[in-house]
């Protein structure tokens, strides 16, 4: 977010939650009585103020509330996901995708690591090693100057948690901001950017519904910050398109049309 | 390739061929008659000699020459395609996506950089500004000390190629090799290398349907060194996969049985 | 810069000019009558406005304008050198050095590259290959969604300029935002970020004392994101620091007092 | 090493040992009775074999045993030193690094990380956090398919080691390899790569004068790989140099000759 957009426009943030494990499980309901997307969205509001406006949306809503309009209007989105990725649509997938290429900041927390969108962007399996046993999680800044990394202990300390360890099967992240260690030994790189076409991405992996994590007031920070790095700087949203250019004119793109053409010299020929 | 390798067993290299130019086009087969695939793995041989053993294979073929087998007998897979690259079937796609992870090494030349595989790794959509008007092609090497950039001139000159310009849409490279300059001025990040699961890929962009580039002899020099670094030193393929594992046992992973289960203590809880 | 910051105080910017050609050649002196470093200042100021107060000072003030105090009171300083790098004391580039890693930003322009300051931060021999012939330039973005990149065309258009090319000898940059291109054919990366202890580190190529290239609009805009970019987020200016931390105890560290000690229990063993 | 390296020539390893905790502490002595950097050749050896002829030196002999003639007859150099990294000549200090820019690979061991030729060529502070408390170290690979990764567990597990935790302050990795925890809840990059002009340079930060590392199975596994990753690959030892080229004259560089001359039109002009 440049400083004058701060003052201008609020920072159009949607947390998408799958919204499954409160319906289902007792024990979730009771950290978050009302899903952990609006938990996670409270705590974005609550660093971000007047500069953020955030809504929610969940998996059951028609076309998961992702609809072509709903994402035109968004500017950084949040995505927590975990026993239900595969009920995600690959269409809607496409059209996110599609978004994060043309500018739409994306943050992927946690169990969304295996999401379908976010195997998308990366390319790999997204695989990991884990166990749920109440590992105390340690959340060490390695990227002390990045602006994810602002107004946080060094490190986080998480009494309870998920252990995600190593081999992280994803791509070497532009910046590692974050390596987490926890109870067990296991280390994980744990705050993660990404650019990807006209996109800003990060992944950040505390937070579970099993553990209040979203509760809790570093997690919390981390997120508004990456939320405020992920929103593009860029002047329109536009995927990255492949374009013939004169010899001498820089700017004026011409679109594909085929690869095997006429090869005479008003006709370029094929790429 | 591990120096012990090199003296035990050849690397297994396939180089894959769209061969569709060639059969169109009489000024593609004037250069190329063999089909461009049958130069550039001569190029290959040329190089690793013993050291390598070289066949081809194209999209025409069932399954694109690709099957199960194939791929699972290959160590390092060279791909060149371009006019049909809507054509390979994404059932081939997936398979080889799904090798690379497991270890097998990848070269994507040139217009490669639009095929649906090297689309699927990077996660982006791979395009690029470009001109086919007989620009010179200088390629710069930036990391000279990178086993690729080993035994060629810097910069290599290429009389007449394809201009392939910025912005490149591909995620930022682990390494950067190679910087293309063209005679119009514009600049390409030509050599590039990303680790994605267990497997080595190398985007190397000098080569064209209509210009003579891989009898050029610095041009060959370059991709057999980049089998060579795509060649695993893992001792065998397996694609990453997502397992959990106990506390105070590091080396005894268990398959996922899925996100909700019983949270009693024998029964570890879900992801 | 922080949005906050932004609104609150303006960053305070020092721009280092040598100031010997402009004293010596009369043609340099005809570009910028007022030094290079007024013309530079003017640039930055001329688009952050209010959000900063953008001074300079030269290499023949006593300890060349650098004391101690004017670094205490500076968040990013902005160096142009070329001719009298060697007068440069070191115990003035020392303490420069100790600021950055502090916190303070840096920007390094063009001839900079062979600064002492530069090679101390980088450890490298930032030798590159040049040529001074009216070159012209083109500065391609190939970070789009870089801070740095924003509000300048694809590419930047430097009519004559003297040529920077490759192998320039610095580490692989965290963030590489800018290649250019040269009438000959030589590439540059000419837009590079560094983060080295608790600050960041900017470096931007364009710029000679032969060619009115800091009169140029695209070149003073890119000089002014990097200010933005360099400011520090951190609350307070410190060097990193090796210290002792008892076990469970993360946040007290205590100071090194030597490699040989004592091993009893209360007083920990030596590092 | 290039497999054509591997047969015809050894690498020729030297290891740099301080070896004063050897001569001052029992329990040392008890540990390494020949000194550390005897035992660390021998596990250097122990995996080369006849692809490297390995030699040792120490601090105090003559030069510290770095002459000029000594250092251009070196391969791969592996430095361990910590009591008085301050007695280290600034003159060897400074050929050392003329070397390493040159192409001479170097390894830096554990507490090397404060030396005064790791912090010349980093750039930055290079502290850290530490503790020497018994700590059980576990080392992660975080980049599986990487030369130095090969042919160890995952984790490898270090019983008791000197804690060295974040922030560890040195420059992004060009490739990170291991993370690793500790018993306290620490997290430390263990595995560095960095390229630094025409040399190879590894990090390994396991290993210390108290604990029996340098005889453990695993890490003298990992030193070797490091060792044979780091040995040149470039033909001859030329470290960079800034050049002048003339227009279409890519291969004669001319030597400087100073930053004002005359601007004559065969005379070109200055940097």
């Amino acid at each position: 977010m440049s400083a004058a957009n701060a003052t201008a426009t609020p920072v159009r943030i949607l947390v998408w939650g799958e919204n499954r494990h409160e319906q289902i499980e007792q024990h979730v309901r009771d950290i978050y009585p009302d899903g952990m997307h609006t938990t996670i969205a409270e705590g974005i509001a609550e660093h971000l103020g007047a500069g953020a406006s955030v809504s929610t949306t969940t998996l059951d809503e028609p076309e998961h509330g992702l609809t072509e309009e709903v994402l035109a209007a968004t500017d950084v989105l949040v995505w927590w996901g975990h026993a239900a990725h595969g009920e995600v649509s690959d269409e809607v997938v496409e059209r996110v995708h599609q978004h994060v290429l043309s500018g739409m900041g994306l943050l992927v927390l946690h169990s969304g690591h295996w999401s379908k969108i976010f195997g998308k962007l990366m390319g790999t399996t997204c695989t990991l090693r884990w166990r749920s046993e109440q590992d105390r999680e340690l959340v060490w800044t390695v990227n002390p100057t990045h602006p994810i990394a602002q107004g946080v202990p060094n490190p986080i300390i998480i009494d309870a948690q998920e252990m995600y360890g190593e081999f992280f099967d994803i791509p070497a992240p532009d910046e590692l901001v974050f390596i987490s260690s926890f109870t067990g030994g296991e280390v994980f790189r744990s705050g993660c950017t990404f650019r990807r076409g006209h996109g800003k991405i990060f992944f950040f992996s505390p937070g579970d519904q099993d553990y209040p994590v979203y509760h809790h007031k570093d997690v919390r920070k981390v997120i508004a910050n990456g939320v405020r790095w992920a929103n593009s700087e860029l002047p329109q949203r536009a995927v990255p398109t492949l374009l013939r250019y004169n010899t001498d004119d820089f700017f004026n793109g011409h679109g594909y049309t085929g690869p095997i053409e006429d090869h005479s010299a008003d006709a370029p020929a094929d790429q």
